[in-house]
């Protein structure tokens, strides 16, 4: 039985699948057999020594690689014995030649994160797209805007919902950017020079990565730079603080008092309170989202490598490029979850808007003694500062407490009513909900 | 006196001055100045206000602000306060109105950061063009390449630096990625509907941005959202570590018993040992790289700010950005003067180069062996690590004993004698290093 | 004007005062003194000098020094030559003899840092005793549990903080324990051997620390190891994040939903809505102990120094000890304001606990029809569930619900009765807040 | 096969087995088991229900709990239902009763910390001992000091290695302390009240943990207070990056220039170099290292959980509890297998010794200058600078430049000769050798 929670419990099976150890032997054979094209391209290798080492690629256990591993103490050497054994002669024999462990290792990863960046991708897509869906649905369902926890103004939940549409879509994008200084090869041999081949490393280069339809990187030490994989570690975390963001929304909208939006589900909710009906898939991916914030600093102490390359990296990427994925993957799984499951109590939202008797209108009224009333502003926030502080501690609406003061007097009645007619006062929501959803197509290409 | 080192010992004036108090306030005044103009065009403010606000930027003393912050408990009133009282009627009335504290703070910081990323930029960019230089002054000066520490192969000290010329461009173009994503303005009220201008807030955004040149977010709550911010200090910190990579290059290739490189200068080495000349400000540049990654993790955590925002992200921000960018601008300084002052002593790299006996060319032997001997890689792969534990026991070059061995005998003399030409086993070195350079010249525009 | 926040606006005088440039420099003329008296007694220095050097720290001025330094690139031999001069013959000549600059840095430090402890212990006592005085002052005002922001079962608000008594106890204990291994001195010259002292340099590490009232490292490189640093900040940031947990709370329970308690305080909320009053100074002790984490990753990566010392951690540590004490410093007086301004509304709390209509007593129910109705635990838990699903969506109170339903029939009415008596379904929270208070007695020394 | 490295490639069996989830689910039936005992002591359940309960454990089937979660959604409560469903009547009903999950999560978690722990000391106590013995064996084996990478001071290897004997047995003190703070138990029912043992939690709290041989929390909310996991994950973070320190020592030592130390090992080196003999090894440890700091992130962002628990901490522990672990029981194998095949090669560190023809004893020629010369200390320390120099640049000794200088004159010949006989320059270092040692035998109790 495992050790590890990505094992069985968090990540999809279709995650997994791409960081399991079979699915990375097969890359790097992969790797090993568009080296061979390369070398065959290049005079190194007889023809059709490449399509024969692919071949081998499902005869190769993981086991019997580990076995080796174990007695050799080097992985690579390891893989590359199995396959010079499996693949006999004449190819056998040039299996590998004149390149180095990490032109496998570092251009594995390439085709690997490519996969899994697919996934990625996809499923922030689902998300955006469902979340434009119910943007657009509670477009118009009026809730009370919140900061520091107070109560500030009116917005709709579809206005809230569209800062995530807005907030995910520059996610989208970063994946994007990264993608194309991450997902490179690198086939350049030890040291980086591409020596082994004579001079003719370029041709083995270009032949071996237009093969797997990567892009070299321009110039390298014995391995890729690791700026990239830290690119990518922050870009996942910094998705999944966005994501820890709208899991900490709906916990917070969640609580008994606010009561405002549910995740519909059967779950047990405690073990010692049987009415417990808890965010606990929300949690989870708040949760999670610390292990992302964590394992970026592993990737960013990575870069700093010695000279033409040193081994600290291999390690500690073991550990967090397979765990960020699988980190990330399920909480765009849980996210999808908890927007598909959302249930929306609009009689929640009504009443939590008149909760505090109108005070949330106060700025409104503050701008109408500025515009109409001819006051400054900043007299003008001091009175109503005052008239919200008399409102609370009499218990009355905000309306009613205006009306009696002496600025209350000098505006018309209509405007006054005006500021209370919370749909009068939701400024450019419809346009702004429109721009976070323009914004996402464009990032989305759809 | 400070407590602070950055107020007088790390960062440039320069960079300081970007992040000084009085230069964030007048930030703030020229940003209250443009809404004032979106004001006017959208008819809520008399004409020529705008101008007058701006002007009053000049008598806006920090202490006076800050007195009253001390006062009234929140910086954003107290500074309104200030400049509507400067600016007297008809126009101090108008000042902020419909505004919040968080259109004036978010778009300030996109004026300053825009300031301070320039600075950042123009000094990555000298130091670029610098390696560029070196790499190509050194471009044929052969030296050992080191994986793991130990000698690995051949190359040049131009090679080396050529990564260097890489890996700092993908870095440049990850900033200037990052600032289309965080210089950018937010004018859209309390809670973000643009609601305190009464249905003319696009007027007032699109106004008062191209005024400052800043695009808007397409939505925002209260504030801005907060992964740009973190994604601007993960370049910063990936840019540090890449900094850090070079300075732990350059104390190694320093230390007694390499002794290839020196960075020339008057110092004192140490108080205790007259003789000592220290690589302190490679050693500074490694130190500061720890800050930036430490602070990354703060900008992280801002990220899931609470509905339509909370303040935690406030004072975490008034830390961490000021601070980031004067360790990272401390970093390139030293990074620049490094660089600049690096002396290359080519007898040692040379003389280094040989320390191993020609053991660094086995690789070339083992191909020679696959190639013309028709040995399978593997194979050969292990006599040649035989040969060389042979060679390190007896003290004799690997040459003397390949040539003895039995498979030294099947090779041609000038096969043998090619893989001790090192000059010869460089590869593709120079086209590395044009391609690097070619990458460099794209992503800054060169 | 600083760019540094605290300079001015985080962190009190008195602290500020300990890490100030002229107290960190006083320091070090103190330890320099200290080691001239071990020379005496070592009879490497005439006797009465180390009263004179003493006697200069206060003519040495921070400005002299750090222009010594520009010129000389090296701080503490610039002060050495500053103090040197002002102690003229015969005294003068013996200044640092046989030292090297960190047995003066980490010496120093470990002075400051005791100041700097005591200031924290200081305000941590004060912060538990106000803990102590109200969790007993509400010990019995009670109110609901909530877990995963949900209603779970009663408790009082005395019994809430209680908890936080303990647990901020917890971190007096550490703190304790980590100032036994960080506030010792370090006076055993270069590469720590004592060399420079010839042979009498146990006599000279005895007398310099006894003078110092510091106990040595048992063996040392150049430097104090780092780890005590590392630990240090770590105890830091665990408090900080402790406090995090509380202003949390705070913020949590001031939501206008929830309005059991509010920060009592003239502020001004907001600069757009005079009707906010924010639990600001709480979101910045949130927003601070992001800074206090991310600093604890600066303080781990300097533990691995190279060989017998290298300079890396020199300039992080000159940024993260002094931004770590600030930063705890401020939190703590922010702590401490907030628990002396907390205003506590029963009503509100009365009225929250009967919010989800005695659901929340559904363990009793559940443990009542174990024990007196002899169904099992996992049974009964799932008659509760149902039940309490079809009070929410009856709007019924659990009660009513549970007596009309068949397991209900089946239970004397005084023993339903006592479950919904929450004053009698408090558990043993009497004694285990004593046990709270015993706890932080005995780690304060109280 | 498995995503995670820690199922196979790093980490021990015995740690492996700790963390594996039939060892945890054996562990939360042993504390429900503990709770039944606890619940018979109070009267809740018939007596004997215990040693039943126990019983059961080693027939509850990990795959058939993870079944029922799946159904359930909650893992205590299926384990719960299983346990019962096992035991029957009449014992089974009581299963659990007044418990809440963590009481049983965190008590387990208890147990389960207890044992790794004992690992991880037993692992560190060897190590302690290794480098105790090492450095004892290498007293007196001369070779030089570095700082900043550079040539310092004599100093012996037994010397060095004396300093890691202190280093870790201040982190064994470390984990002493810490185990005191997280070995807790915790069964204080839903909220932390006790309520659902009717006035009897104490005596349940009691029995339960006595038999487990656990100390309680004084008190809780639902859960034990999370300072002490990252507690617990900083002391191990620091142990590692100590480890990380040893590991980087030898890694430079090992560099071909150097050569003063090997690891022995017959391990295949590289793929492409037959040649290469690596410090894969100790770069793994320095790779571990990372991700052991880039968790304590993860822990400290677990201490703000909401009011009486959320259940952020859940998801988030259950990755960085058993990866921390697994990571430092590698990291302290491979430690132990550095020291105990740590060859040394003196004639190296003596060439290395005299690589810079006596500048290394700078310091006594200053020293001897001020005690016998009577020249100001900075004065002599400029002299000897400037000699230094003009010994680097003429390629003479510092000793024949010395001689030949005006102060050289001044100087009796035996003096200075003192001064270039390394082993009279060594200072204290066998008494601080043996303080390093007695602080070890203290803090292991030896």
């Amino acid at each position: 039985m495992p050790v590890c929670t990505f094992e069985w419990r968090y990540g999809s099976n279709e995650m997994r699948e791409v960081f399991s150890r079979e699915h990375i032997i097969g890359k790097m054979v992969e790797v090993e057999a568009a080296i061979m094209k390369g070398l065959e391209a290049a005079g190194l290798a007889p023809e059709g020594c490449w399509e024969k080492t692919l071949s081998t690629a499902k005869y190769v256990e993981p086991e019997e690689v580990d076995a080796l591993e174990r007695r050799l103490g080097h992985d690579v050497v390891a893989l590359v014995t199995v396959v010079s054994s499996k693949l006999g002669e004449p190819c056998g024999k040039y299996v590998h030649l004149g390149a180095t462990s990490y032109d496998v290792v570092d251009t594995a990863w390439a085709l690997v994160l490519r996969e899994a960046l697919a996934i990625v991708k996809k499923k922030l897509k689902t998300l955006i797209e469902l979340m434009i869906e119910l943007s657009r649905k509670y477009r118009d369902v009026l809730m009370v805007g919140r900061t520091h926890g107070k109560h500030a103004l009116p917005i709709t939940f579809g206005f809230k919902l569209a800062n995530y549409v807005y907030e995910l879509s520059r996610s989208y994008e970063r994946i994007e950017e990264v993608e194309g200084r991450v997902v490179q090869g690198k086939i350049a041999g030890a040291v980086g020079t591409m020596a082994g081949w004579f001079g003719r490393g370029l041709t083995v280069e270009e032949v071996a990565l237009n093969h797997l339809g990567l892009k070299p990187h321009a110039i390298s030490t014995q391995v890729a730079p690791r700026d990239g994989f830290a690119e990518l570690i922050s870009a996942l975390a910094i998705l999944g603080s966005q994501l820890d963001r709208f899991a900490l929304e709906v916990r917070e909208l969640m609580r008994d008092e606010i009561a405002e939006v549910f995740i519909s589900s059967g779950e047990v909710g405690s073990s010692a309170m049987p009415h417990k009906r808890n965010p606990s898939i929300a949690e989870r991916v708040c949760g999670l989202a610390r292990v992302l914030r964590g394992l970026l600093i592993t990737a960013l102490e990575n870069i700093p490598l010695m000279h033409e390359r040193d081994l600290t990296n291999s390690s500690a990427e073991r550990v967090l490029i397979p765990h960020a994925f699988l980190a990330i993957d399920q909480m765009l799984e849980d996210a999808v979850a908890i927007a598909s499951r959302l249930e929306v109590d609009e009689a929640s939202m009504r009443r939590n808007l008149e909760l505090t008797k109108g005070n949330i209108m106060s700025e409104c009224l503050t701008s109408k003694l500025v515009i109409l009333g001819g006051i400054p502003r900043v007299e003008a926030h001091e009175i109503l500062r005052k008239l919200s502080r008399e409102s609370f501690e009499k218990g009355l609406s905000l309306k009613e407490v205006f009306i009696k003061s002496d600025v209350g007097k000098t505006l018309p009645a209509e405007e006054i009513d005006e500021c209370f007619d919370y749909l009068k006062y939701l400024g450019n929501y419809r346009e702004l909900i429109e721009r976070a959803v323009s914004y996402a197509k464009k990032a989305l290409g759809m």
